[in-house]
């Protein structure tokens, strides 16, 4: 087995990208351009609570850098580097090869460069800590408290899919397996529209990322701005997917359902043909789900105008 | 057991300091002094691999943030603060109330603040990741390929007290426990120089923290730099507790001691008086032990000019 400097510089190594000085040093050193700010955001994950022991090594690399991203661009930021901590069971060839592929392809296509991090033999499963690092214009980043009374609340992407595919995945789900392929990629290669938030910065008040639930993260919203929302069940992007599952199934996985990784975030009426224009240029759903209102809390209605009561969102010492 | 975001904002949350918005957001955010560029840094504790699943959790949170300082320091960065991922087994109150002390009080002393994190439920042993932010002079930054030949080698503190304690407490080394009572604090409690790396900018060369053993993160240094050293033994600061013990024990515990989070660094002859000014200053050790040479290798002598051979340093995957 090679030593653990070896390991690192084999899989994880690229040439130093221009204007970073000192990767592979104590320390990774750059510049923040003048007139923006750093944005960071870290993120543990951990076998058999976050992913599947069996999880294809490089999915799982794609995935441990795509839930960081995603929070980037809560905050309106661009990506500017990442921080990679590696606790593994073994220094196994294959899953390196697989996993640093995954995880570099992904950092490469959004030019997010790996600039240091820190590999240790782990003696109990596997645990992946990523941080990142974006820059957002100075004093205008994304925050969850700026919401406005009347904003639109809007998502990104669908909802639905990720725990239906974790549902099939930890069998608590009997139904056709043939729905499972179609929802497997969204638990497993999640794609946050990592390119959105920057381009809602002076369009959007408030954003957020959807990880534990649509109830949930617009719930921080809320909490944050000190309002409340109507968000109405009927206009939410739910997944074809989930189609003809029980209901309670359906209300379950789009309002409880965690690892989405796509936005939420609330805009003035004012910015709908704006934000619809950017739904074009970004090729991305963006759907406008319900409002801000001065009454706190948030209300779920079905169509009859009925309130539905979500169970709470993934909660990690729940 | 409280909800998962209670936990957090209990024991972690502060102010956000002048200046950073968007803690306990989806990212911190904060500006970067013109002239400076951003230093960052990560590191993975696991129970059982980097610390003991007994040791006082007041403790582990002063290490946990303390090695990661040690980082900041070896290149010139001065602390701007910090982000903490924790798996733990259970959200067990006084646990969470001692580390959060221990973490905190350093990141105060040392003007570090704590500005966003990640808390999850470990199904196996508690992680702790730690990613540290520092500012640096920009383009000044100390590096680990800069050491200059005829440069002398300059470490912080002593050698050999975290080894020893290590020793003590993996039962191999059967002596006088009165010895372990001298030595423990260096293992559990370090206190790497943090403010002495940033001094150290236009006078050192080169750094780097020693955490894996003086020979093996010299041998940093060399590489990086495509020179060799001469090292004298009989020069180096040794800890007290180590005197009369075996040799080769001795050997070993020094020169391939890790935990150590002193600095060794490299700085022409000229700049002498000025580093031994700054010991004073900075009330630290500081103490000239060899010097880069043209030709490769370290050597390290004794005191009849006889090679010493170190065995290597820790390594997590040898």
């Amino acid at each position: 087995m090679p030593g653990e400097f070896e390991l690192i510089s084999h899989y994880f190594s690229r040439p130093a990208p221009r204007g970073y000085v000192g990767v592979g040093d104590d320390c990774a050193i750059f510049s923040v351009r003048p007139g923006y700010q750093l944005a960071t955001s870290t993120d543990l994950l951990l076998e058999g609570r976050h992913f599947f022991s069996d999880v294809a090594p490089q999915r799982l690399g794609h995935k441990a850098l795509a839930v960081n991203l995603s929070d980037l661009s809560a905050s309106g930021a661009i990506p500017k580097g990442c921080l990679l901590g590696l606790a593994l069971p073994e220094g196994d060839h294959d899953w390196l090869q697989a996993f640093s592929t995954g995880f570099l392809d992904l950092a490469e296509y959004y030019e997010c460069p790996l600039v240091g991090g820190d590999t240790t033999r782990s003696l109990a499963g596997l645990s992946i800590s990523v941080t990142v690092f974006g820059e957002v214009p100075a004093g205008r980043a994304l925050l969850r408290s700026s919401a406005q009374v009347n904003d639109d609340i809007w998502l990104s992407g669908e909802l639905g899919a990720a725990d239906l595919a974790l549902r099939y995945r930890t069998q608590q789900l009997d139904v056709d397996p043939s729905r499972f392929d179609t929802v497997i990629d969204a638990l497993e290669l999640p794609q946050p529209p990592v390119r959105l938030g920057a381009d809602l910065i002076g369009i959007a008040n408030a954003a957020i990322d959807i990880s534990d639930g649509l109830a949930q993260d617009l719930g921080h919203i809320l909490k944050a701005s000190q309002y409340g929302a109507q968000v109405n069940y009927a206009q939410l992007p739910v997944h074809p997917a989930l189609q003809g599952l029980p209901l309670d199934l359906q209300h379950q996985a789009v309002l409880a359902g965690g690892d989405v990784f796509q936005l939420c975030f609330t805009a003035p009426p004012s910015q709908r043909s704006v934000i619809l224009e950017m739904a074009q240029q970004h090729r991305l759903r963006l759907t406008r789900v319900g409002h801000i209102t001065a009454e706190r809390g948030l209300r779920i209605l079905d169509e009859q105008g009925k309130l539905i009561e979500p169970k709470r969102g993934y909660d990690h010492f729940a």
